[in-house]
């Protein structure tokens, strides 16, 4: 059988993404054949200050664009250039050239300076593709999908509604292959029976609605928040529904950082990405830690499958 | 020197108190002189039903009561001693016979059957002697204190105010002689510059006020919540300041669920806790665990030192 096909996107090219994927590159061609969507004149002057060679197998894919790498810095040319990447990377796999897409670290300051509007990768996939990408972070050990992403906590409350609720449930559903999700309540306590609030009455409802719609006790909760992720509650399950990004994410990343991925479901393609910044304090270094990389091409890889 | 006394007020008798106060009294009685606020009549029934013999050097204050212990059950009469329990070892602080109280699981349920309307052990200790409590969840490895409590999620943001903030921290750092205190921010990536929400710049405030007052850098923040708990941030850090329940407890009990404790700052008393329920599922069936009884009869007398 031949290898699947990933389309790379390079990430922003003054952080550690060409080094991430130079450094990754022998063990990653064991696996599938990565196609890095970055042109021969911007790699090699990326390799040259990182100080490497270019394996002879590195297969590229041209990306318009020539500018000088000025590592650690917020820069709009760079921006650009990572904006380009990825719409190629996106590109490879709607023409059917590659058959998932691995994303290196964008900067959002870049984008922004570039006049790119979207709020991250999950967004513009959001917009381009027009449908309700989830976000899923996590490793072998645990994965959590977030039901709220990228809103102030105050805002989190008022959108915990069955309605939503139910779709997003069901989504996720079709997306995994999975018996068992614990669904987290919202409140202390999960809010001790309405004493602490009430929005587990929703999740509830929504819980309900989803298992009797499918047949199967799938989903399981709503669990109390600060319980959930308990070295005896991790026992039970490995798939999470957080409400809220810091309810899933801080402990996650308490547990799994440096091994997190993140993967967008519910979308035509497949992307799975890195679960960490530009780390331009150590970008060309040689500090830059390759397993959130590594781990992000085996979880597009099994996806594939 | 002799060693420090120490109340120990025994919980709920129909959960797993007495069990771990017997299991661990060889250990503890190396540490301090534990006092523990329980009749010889209920402890001879908690041991018989425990099958196991009460050390000679067993020393109890006697709390009045008599009644049948149903293990697991929730009881109004097992409610109403575990709160004498407490009130006994309170008592025992103020008249001088005891440096410390360590308190085993109240069963709350237990506590409204018996009409006391306290929602724990926490909120009684505020009341009974009018002083703002701080509650301080942890291990030897990290403290969490929090800065609200048992309230709804959506209440949170608007209790974010650099008054109530900063009388908080001043609070806290006379409690503790540490160095350095790390604290949260509210929002995801702690606004990302007033982007997604802007509570940050209230606790920036109070940090700044504080530091300013102390003439030191005590308190550094907001920090980005989902990274506050990662492996490279609790080396520099080992006291945190979360701004609501979960956010400090769910990394705190992924990370450190077994030997985790629960302390009671800013009170003319010590009071140290388990930092678990009644375990009624395990109850009177041996297998309760004693680790974070013992951490909190460890943490009662350094605070005692």
């Amino acid at each position: 059988m031949n290898k699947p096909r990933i389309a790379v996107s390079v990430g922003d090219l003054n952080g550690v993404g060409v080094e991430i994927a130079l450094k990754s590159h022998a063990e990653v061609c064991q696996l599938c054949e990565p196609i890095y969507c970055i042109n021969s004149h911007m790699l090699e002057q990326s390799a040259k200050l990182l100080n490497v060679e270019i394996p002879k197998d590195f297969d590229i894919w041209h990306v318009d664009g020539e500018f000088e790498i000025k590592p650690r810095h917020v820069d709009m040319a760079c921006g650009k250039y990572s904006y380009d990447s990825f719409m190629s990377a996106i590109k490879l796999c709607e023409d059917d050239k590659a058959q998932a897409v691995v994303t290196m670290p964008i900067h959002k300051e870049a984008w922004k300076l570039a006049g790119l509007e979207f709020v991250g990768h999950t967004d513009l996939l959001r917009q381009h593709f027009k449908k309700d990408a989830i976000m899923m972070l996590g490793c072998e050990e645990m994965f959590v999908a977030l039901y709220t992403e990228h809103i102030p906590l105050k805002e989190v409350a008022s959108t915990i509604e069955v309605g939503k609720l139910t779709t997003f449930l069901l989504d996720l559903y079709t997306c995994l292959d999975v018996q068992k999700v614990a669904v987290l309540g919202l409140n202390p306590h999960a809010g001790d029976n309405g004493v602490l609030g009430d929005e587990e009455k929703e999740i509830e409802s929504a819980i309900k609605y989803v298992n009797e719609k499918i047949g199967k006790e799938i989903f399981k909760g709503p669990i109390v928040p600060d319980i959930a992720f308990t070295p005896h509650a991790r026992k039970n399950y490995k798939h999470f529904v957080a409400m809220y990004h810091d309810q899933g994410l801080a402990p996650l990343k308490a547990l799994y950082f440096d091994e997190s991925i993140n993967i967008s479901l519910n979308l035509p393609i497949i992307r799975t990405s890195v679960d960490h910044g530009t780390a331009y304090d150590i970008a060309y270094k040689g500090e830059a830690k390759t397993l959130s990389y590594i781990n992000a091409v085996k979880s597009a890889i099994s996806f594939i499958k």
